[in-house]
This record gives structure tokens, C-alpha cells and sequence, in this order.
């Protein structure tokens, strides 16, 4: 299995903090050790890291942990290969084109059968069922919506479609178009939204804490998305299987 | 206008020591500073960096000169903004899938009109004509051929579109599927392949030099495409207006 960790949020914000617990997850506090990936999204651009090295140790990671690139949404991933080698294309998050906008996709847990792709515009690079249940799902999205409908019709559609493949396995996952975020729990999600009043937070994995009093605006609000909580201190909401959450402007929305 | 940096091989090889001249062009000795990407394909991934910063101050520029990735090929862009503001989503190399393998293309001109898309298969996110006559060569790859056609005929048909796409403008240009890269030279692109014997090189933009003949195997081949020569002591190949070669393991073929 992997582990998954998302970010949505109201201003651009920089993820060094959690990203230094989460990737020591990948080697280091836990045996995710097959590549890792992480992906940020600026206006319309997006721009994605991805490393075979463990998170622990790649120097790619070292880069993530000390650049502090300021975005609104960002999927990061780290692999425990269950279906697929270790390689590059089976590294997740994965990218696709659709309707003039990127999208970013993060899968967590093993589906036992995948749907049909019934065309070939969405085709996997790679060998994991991961990918291949993005790829899926972007065709069934393309192939209903000739443009991007509006955040209800879309959100409501995907809810419908990740519950069909969640049929299949296990559906832990995240998905973003640089404009929303969902998260779909199947077994293992946790999420916060910090806001004001801030206060300190300490990660689990290392022994650093964070004032986020110190760091923030008044009016900012970040959502934190992962497989298991990051800080020690703070009150996470542990997702229901079968739930999907729509996180946009650092906001949760059930649906 | 913009400068292109391609490189080609029989054996994974890194491209610090090219990488290291070609980025000093980004603000330092020249005035590309609108920011840059480079893209390495390993098997059938790919992994793209992007920074709207410049390339001579960028961290991560700083993290592919030390991060010594191996790649059979690479494409990397400076960008001097003349059509589309400074942004992310209009920093190449611009990444789409095709038949199950991403393309990655990198284009230096300007194009005074460009081709209508007709369908909505592959739009870009950016407002660059560049990205614009990627996704059009894209979509008439990927309208002529329902997967990927025998190599002699994919490069007839890509000589053609480009062709077309050059009687609308300037298009140097590279492009590659992790196989073959294939550069389109209108104004300005120079090449050069080492191989056996190995000698020392010499960069223009910085004083380094290095001797190939220790880190390299004799049967190493590896060709290096730039908008202009990055050494001062190697046999540059200027390419002709029009012309188009291919590029694989390291040779090139004109088509």
C-alpha cells in the first residue's frame, strides 16, 4: 500500500512543513520506499516531481522540503509497489490533459478488476491499476462532458464513478484540476482545515513544530489531506468509508 | 525568441555538463530569463521540471546540474516570453499522452496564425502559440493513426505537419516520444553526435571542461541538439531551414 497526502487551500501556500513528515514515511518511519511524487498546481500550471528513490533520501525531495513553492492545490504520493515494478511511469501522481486543464491523480489501496477503457484517447503509460482507473475515469468524464461542467454536475458525476470502481478494491484516492481537490476514502484518510485562531503544530515523524500564528493571515485556510495524521497536536477527522469529501478554498464540502 | 537544448543516446546519460552552459543562458549570458523547463524520459517515463524563475538562479536548475539523471532523451527550453505572460503554463517542454506514451516538445519562433483544433482531444492549458501547434500536431497524429504507426511513417507525417506549421512562422522545434526525438530546424539549431574517440570539451558559456573519453564506453553514442553551439572546441553541425532529422541511439537521419 502507499500513502497519500493533499493540500487545498483559499491563498497560495507553501506544504515544506507537512511534506517533511510525510516523506519520511517513504524509507524512514515507514517502508514506502518505491519512488514518491509530488504535484503543485499554479494558476493553470502545474508542475510535478517524481523520483524511483525513496522519499527519505532523494535529493529531489531535499529540493521539495527547502523550495518553498506556494500553491493551492497539491497531491503528493509515496509507493509501496503492490501492482506494477518500480519505475518512473508507475509513479504516481499521474497527469493528464482534459478540457484545457490539468489534472492530478494519487491512488492508495488495490483494486481487484479495472473497467474497460472503452476508447483510446486516456491510455496508461505505466502498469499499475492506478493509473489505469485515472485514465478510466477521465474517459467517462470526456466522454459525458464535451467542456468542464459546473462544480456540482462534475463533482456529483465523479461521486457516482469513484463509488463504481471503489466496487473493485480498494479506493483511496485524490484528484485535482488546480481548482478543487476530492478525496475519496475507502479505508485510510485523515483531514484538517487550519484556520484562525492558529496555533502550533508538531509533526508526528520528526521531532519539528511550526507556529502557524507566526506564518499566516488572518484569513487564510488550509485544508491537509493524508493517509495518516501528520501533526501529534491537532484535531484530525478521520474520513468514513465510501466518503468523498470536495475540498475548495481550503473548505470541505460533503456530497 | 527562446533556445532549445535536445539530447539523444544509445546508453542512459546525464546532461549535467551540457545542462551547466545552456542554463547560464537564462539571465547570465544571455537574456532567456522567463523561465525554463527540462524534460528526461527513463523507459516510459518522464520527468519534467518547470520553474517560471530563470534558469541561471533557479534552485531547481541548480538541483538538475548536480542530480545526475540518465536518460537516452532529453529536451529543455529557455524561454524569452514574446507570445503569453511568464507563467508555469507556458513554460516548456509542454507534456501530453499519445498511444500510451507521453511526448514531450519544445518550440524557439514565433507563429503569426496558427491551425484550427477541431476537435477537443488535446487543448492547451497556456496561451502560447507553441503549446497551441503542439496539441495540433497531437491531435493530427492521433486523428491519422488509432496507435502508434511504424517509425518511417511517423516521421514522414511529422515532417509534413511541421512543415505546414513552418509556412505560418519560425519553428525550431524539438519533439520526442522516448524513442526518437526529432528536430525541425527553421532559423537557428546546431548538432553534434560524440562518439569514439572521445575528446575534451570546452562549454562557451562557462570556463569548464571535460574529458569524455573517461566516462564514457567506446561504444557510447550521444547527440547533443542546441540552438547554438554550447562548446568552442567541437565540430557543431549548423542545420539547414527546413530541414528535419530524427535522432536515434544517437544518430541522426534526414528524413
Amino acid at each position: 500500500m502507499c500513502q497519500l497526502l493533499g493540500m487545498n487551500c483559499n491563498v497560495p501556500t507553501d506544504i515544506c512543513f507537512s511534506f517533511e513528515g510525510f516523506r519520511r514515511r517513504g524509507g524512514e518511519t515507514d517502508h514506502h520506499a518505491d519512488g514518491w511524487g509530488i504535484g503543485f498546481f499554479e494558476g493553470a500550471g502545474c508542475r510535478l516531481f517524481l523520483d524511483w528513490q525513496s522519499s527519505c533520501s532523494s535529493p529531489i525531495a531535499d529540493l521539495v522540503r527547502q523550495y518553498p513553492i506556494k500553491s493551492t492545490n497539491v497531491i503528493s504520493h509515496i509507493r509501496k509497489a503492490t501492482v506494477g515494478q518500480v519505475s518512473l511511469a508507475n509513479t504516481h501522481p499521474f497527469m493528464r490533459e482534459l478540457w484545457g486543464r490539468y489534472w492530478l491523480f494519487a491512488h492508495n489501496g488495490d483494486l481487484k478488476s479495472l473497467p474497460a477503457l472503452r476508447g483510446n484517447r486516456f491510455q496508461p503509460v505505466g502498469d499499475t491499476d492506478s493509473e489505469h482507473a485515472f485514465c478510466w475515469l477521465m474517459e467517462t468524464l470526456a466522454t459525458a462532458f464535451p467542456t468542464q461542467p459546473d462544480m456540482p454536475t462534475l463533482t456529483q458525476f465523479l461521486k457516482l464513478r469513484m463509488g463504481e470502481l471503489a466496487e473493485r478494491g480498494t479506493l483511496n484516492c485524490l484528484l485535482s484540476n488546480g481548482t478543487v481537490l476530492i478525496a475519496h476514502c475507502a479505508t485510510n484518510l485523515h483531514y484538517l482545515v487550519r484556520q484562525a485562531p492558529f496555533g502550533d503544530a508538531h509533526l508526528v515523524d520528526r521531532d519539528i513544530s511550526i507556529d502557524f500564528d507566526a506564518l499566516t493571515g488572518e484569513h487564510d485556510r488550509v485544508a491537509v489531506i493524508a493517509t495518516q495524521p501528520l501533526t501529534d497536536n491537532e484535531a484530525w477527522i478521520r474520513m468514513q468509508p465510501g466518503e468523498l469529501l470536495v475540498f475548495e478554498d481550503g473548505q470541505p464540502r460533503r456530497i
